[in-house]
């Protein structure tokens, strides 16, 4: 349902645009990109403004080991890795618009039975993460309730004035396909304390133009397919040039391939570039993340084919933390 | 346990003024006001950036009727209510710093039995609002669970860059206290439909000098305690002054003075000027809604007295939608 929810409002904001592009006050603000992509841009008195939001959930994205009747037994390393995801999701969008993040605002939703200690634990392993990428914490909201634990992030940041690109529809004929890192198996652990791409898609915005990009989130082939669809282009995939991550555990029923191409939360960057930019990066040396070409672009309805021209299944997994 | 929390957040901001303060990457970016008031003011490029966030939550600040088998039973207009709460909330945060909203971002933990048409009335409630003030929805994040239903809504605005006052503690001995509106039996559905005073603060900001300010969210007494204990003042308060809602029930265990006194959720501001913006404020005819003059701020330890100096009880409600 909540893909079905995000189309309509894309196809909402579309036929009426005032709900996201008229209607701001002074002639001194803009919407540049609304939603449907990793973040919102707005022309905020002449520099970007980039603003991103996400919420992550019990039961869906973390646990709380067992819901404790004695709250001691919520270990405060679980809360810290929760608070740091909570913030960490958020500064990936961000890194996927080849934007600096600058503040944050954090606010939780907390099971009555967590103690302030709990609450502390939440901030604080957003705060490591927030000091890291020099993020200030500028404010929130806390409630308890009976329900479960929700914790929302909202970054703030912004981009050089004169950045193109870097968008989910973007993509160019010809283009070639990179992603950083590697994939699958997140749920093991990295999906609490992957590093956002921050550093790469700094180092990526100041050297290289960059035409699509998103982060990697739902999984490899549901985040290729969302370029996809928005750039309306057809993507060709080199299933052996994949990157699978160390921490994928094959089984017969799912191969290690399976799982990099279906797993979600690798939060890995997805970009493409013109042949020309390729050459170029594939010669880079000092990148502060490891990147690899997986494929190509081209014209054609929206969809993955492999290097045999069979379709890719689209796949996602149900986040479990 | 959410109060003992804002006070730890506050007092670790304080004597780590790096985590909200210095780590700002670029010399153009800083942060003016952090957590503690109504919304952060972050210097964007020399433009005073304005936000604020906020959480409602099943169960605290609204109902669903009942949980209903049978989705169809949700009524739809208590969705689109719930929704314009959600965003009525964070306008309401913006006004109190003499701030005009640009853009928000909503997102909805929803439980599994809302349909695509419940969303789009949580959606399209917010949306309403957001059109009659000129504010554009960004973006957002949606996510269904086994939970109840959590809207949270993030605003950002901006105001005039040579404003001051509009804080928290910007109350000085001999301010006259202010209020919009009345007070009291907002659970009667006010606490869905209450106006967001950006109209009055607009004006107000543009006109006059405003000290000190806040929006009346947990109690009068709650907010005025609040100004009192940032400010280091005493609040001498007329009782007889006070504005009843026409809303309040008054009963035998409390009385309509109890009930505007300490019923949570009117979403009034709350404000202090000098004496002598003070008279021209009461000569002022084209308020964009009434004011009132409650009392008076003094030298003394925080606190709200009457006008025979006995100590006022700060009492807030919880909210029960």
């Amino acid at each position: 349902m909540e893909h079905q929810f995000h189309e309509w409002l894309k196809s909402k904001t579309k036929t009426n645009p005032s709900l996201t592009q008229q209607q701001i006050p002074a002639d001194s603000y803009s919407v540049i990109a609304g939603i449907g992509d990793d973040a919102a841009v707005i022309d905020f008195a002449g520099q970007p403004l980039v603003i991103t939001t996400d919420a992550i959930a019990e039961g869906t994205h973390f646990r709380l080991s067992d819901r404790p009747k004695n709250p001691d037994s919520v270990s405060l390393s679980v809360l810290e890795r929760i608070g740091r995801k909570a913030l960490a999701v958020s500064l990936s969008d961000i890194a996927a618009m080849g934007a600096n993040p600058i503040a944050a605002t954090l606010s939780f939703q907390c099971p009555k039975f967590l103690t302030i200690d709990n609450l502390k634990a939440l901030y604080d392993g957003a705060g490591r993460l927030a000091a890291e990428f020099e993020v200030a914490i500028v404010g929130g909201d806390t409630n308890t309730w009976d329900g479960g634990l929700v914790v929302s992030s909202t970054v703030f940041g912004t981009r050089n004035n004169d950045l193109t690109g870097w968008s989910l529809d973007g993509a160019q004929d010809g283009d070639v396909i990179y992603v950083s890192g590697a994939f699958g198996g997140s749920i093991h652990g990295r999906h609490f304390d992957f590093e956002p791409r921050l550093r790469l898609a700094n180092h990526l915005a100041a050297n290289y133009q960059i035409n699509s990009a998103t982060d990697a989130s739902d999984s490899l082939t549901m985040d290729l397919m969302a370029i996809a669809k928005a750039s309306g282009v057809s993507l060709t995939i080199d299933l052996n040039a994949v990157p699978i991550s160390e921490d994928v555990q094959a089984s017969q029923e799912t191969s290690a391939l399976e799982h990099a191409l279906s797993d979600g939360e690798d939060f890995e960057l997805i970009f493409t570039v013109a042949p020309e930019v390729a050459i170029r990066l594939d010669q880079a040396t000092k990148l502060p993340t490891p990147i690899t070409k997986i494929g190509r672009v081209s014209v054609g309805s929206p969809g993955l084919r492999d290097l045999n021209n069979n379709p890719i299944p689209i796949r996602g997994y149900e986040h479990q933390g």
